[in-house]
């Protein structure tokens, strides 16, 4: 008789994108003909410019000659990528080397998977508000206990409060508070083993600056706990000042795992293709030299075949002199959209933060309204999509992300469409 | 203090198929300038054909304009692929709605996965020999005890010996008897909650009939178990009376799901694609209709991000009527290469099974030599890359598998080879 993995019962609600995609189904349905805009989803828009394209474009022609065609690559990744990526490190002064990386199929998957590795009986630690997929995996995996509906937190998990007061950025003082304490008002375990970090961070903008890293990494390596760092966004940060990798701080190798992806980098969110770093130096208490980097290497041989031969033939092509210079036009091109969000925002005296260095609007709501209500008013009065901040965790809660991702004369239309429709309404 | 999962410790050893390219890229340091063929891993070597390849290079080029272009799709795949994908399905009589299939990255990822929504308690039952996946994924999740290197076996697991008094093919009294009996001389549990089956089976090349699908769809109804169909070589059955499909046996979608490839009709091996069908019938004790189907799709959303939108483009091509005829090319090219080894090694006096509506030769090794050593005999005496049977499962030892996956010009040279190195040896 199967059993069900009775985890996914546990999961508080439906994953957050499908059900904002439900919500817009219905007013779509609901209202024939009528045109809405879309800042929810963080999907890219834009063309994959020419010289990337024709990487694309070269790496299914390839597979049309007997002499040229690949079937099954190496898991890990074709050679050639993987020494592409680790020379991308050398650009933010860090040191990785190739069998250290392995490419996949997005960051999502990486940020998901990761977990395998380690034992149901760690305790992870996430910023709140976050990426819901490191608390959702972790969910299922088993290590958490029951949702409670009154916190909008499970059991068992640390969430390390990202507040308007410390410019939404985490504080490692979070986990190590006494047990019994309370801090920013929530229960909160005492030891954290598995630390999820994504910076700029989704959804709120916020980059943590190095000293705010830097003391992440001291607790990693005094407590021998392992953080999981989402740089996925990384490619926004204009700020030289701003740490782009967790490799850039001192002693990082020695515990830290880096999830990268080239979706927003290169708008390959169909296309499907990232990187995850284990490094030789990871180590945990009693673990052998690169036996966590051996670890993934197992899991991503046993569970996964690779990412797709164009899409990889295509990143060759993205870290290629021309391939950067046709990526930084595209941050660009989402960067100003964000500009326009954000002063557009600002113009009808709303609070806003992230878009410097991300490409994130996340606006404070008006009146304090709550915010799957304010999605709702946004849709059916402004006919724009956002994101609730509630769906990214409870301290998201009074918050909105709005995305950059998308035609700038939509964004416009989107921004003005706020502006004619609810103003008044603040 | 993280800790690392310690389930990964009791893997017998490496993936059988990286321990194979390690003795081959020893080989190669060691005799350099060595030609060596190739028929181990069963990975596709023919071009892609012009119509599937069209679709492949659409798929780029939609990305390079905008109005064409297309980021994050739906993480269950394209609409327009599910449903041609359930079409294909009245092709073998099997009604499948779109909604029941899930698009993924290939048939490795899924077999891996699908043991995610189901209990850590659930006793699995596989074939012996099997493809490795299906349990080396079960020991990470923690649903089996130790390695026992005496039987080749792990605790805990079911193993279903396919033996060649009977054709090769499981059989469902395997689990049937009474705890403390003994099968095939093989300690076995009683119940088998998961059950993995393989036709055309991955090493064996045997292919399950109607009659012994039908007792196992009938234990799986009684005992309210579920059966895990890999049909990723279905492609390769010419005999109309075999089943290509598990959905061609009344009630399977009440106890069944299926796993299907592009890889090796289509040869996208490299390029990535799949599908899984979890039927909304599909139930075990105590869950509501359509649970599963649910559970698959939480799974997908939250760990996938959806198969590359380049690939999924292929695929539609692949399913197309041109797309077909085809691949029935391609299939005719490996089945003429499986026919050449076969009549290669019956000349020479060998016990080949498996060929005729399978891509692999499962041969049967002289003078009853193991299949680790037979693997280093063919290796240096034949300068042949085989996959040993043992590599599969202890009902394996004594087996090679013989990949016909491979230039016929080479499969010729290769067959040659071994007549003129070995032959005389046997």
């Amino acid at each position: 008789m199967a059993k069900i993995n009775s985890n996914y019962a546990k999961l508080a609600a439906g994953y957050l994108f499908p059900e904002i995609n439900k919500r817009v189904s219905a007013f779509a349905s609901a209202n024939p003909g009528v045109n809405v805009y879309r800042l929810g989803i963080g999907n890219t828009t834009e063309a994959i410019p020419a010289h990337i394209l024709s990487g694309l474009s070269f790496g299914a022609e390839k597979l049309g000659k007997r002499e040229t065609y690949s079937g099954y690559g190496d898991e890990q990744g074709d050679k050639r990528l993987r020494e592409a990526i680790a020379n991308y490190y050398l650009d933010v002064d860090a040191k990785i080397a190739p069998n250290e990386v392995f490419v996949s199929d997005g960051a999502k998957c990486d940020s998901a998977n990761i977990q395998s590795i380690f034992s149901r009986d760690n305790v992870i630690a996430v910023q709140d508000p976050a990426y819901p997929v490191y608390i959702d995996t972790n969910v299922i995996a088993g290590r958490t206990g029951k949702f409670d509906s009154k916190s909008g937190q499970y059991e068992g998990i640390i969430y390390m409060p990202c507040t308007e007061e410390e410019g939404f950025i985490p504080n490692v003082s979070s986990f190590r508070i006494k047990t019994g304490e309370k801090f920013h008002g929530l229960r909160i375990n005492l030891k954290a083993d598995l630390i999820y970090l994504c910076s700029p961070n989704n959804p709120t903008g916020a980059v943590m600056n190095r000293k705010s890293l830097e003391n992440f990494v001291q607790y990693a390596r005094e407590n021998k706990s392992v953080i999981i760092f989402d740089a996925a966004y990384s490619w926004y940060v204009k700020d030289p000042d701003l740490p782009k990798s967790i490799y850039q701080i001192e002693g990082a190798n020695e515990c830290a795992i880096e999830i990268q992806s080239f979706s927003k980098l290169a708008g390959f969110t169909g296309v499907r293709l990232g990187w995850a770093v284990v490094p030789m130096a990871l180590a945990v208490k009693n673990s052998k030299p690169g036996q966590l980097n051996g670890m993934w290497n197992r899991r991503q041989t046993t569970f996964f075949n690779g990412a797709s031969n164009i899409a990889q033939e295509g990143g060759l092509y993205v870290l290629s002199p021309e391939g950067r210079s046709e990526c930084g036009g595209l941050v660009n091109y989402y960067m100003n959209n964000a500009g326009i969000i954000r002063k557009g925002l600002e113009s009808m005296g709303i609070k806003v933060y992230g878009e410097d260095n991300a490409p994130y609007v996340w606006m404070k709501n008006p009146n304090g309204m709550k915010s799957w209500d304010f999605f709702d008013k946004m849709l059916k009065e402004a006919r724009v999509v956002t994101t609730p901040g509630a769906g990214f965790g409870p301290s998201g809660e009074g918050y909105t992300r709005l995305s950059a991702f998308g035609h700038t004369e939509r964004v416009q239309e989107a921004v003005e469409s706020i502006k004619k429709n609810l103003e008044r309404t603040w």
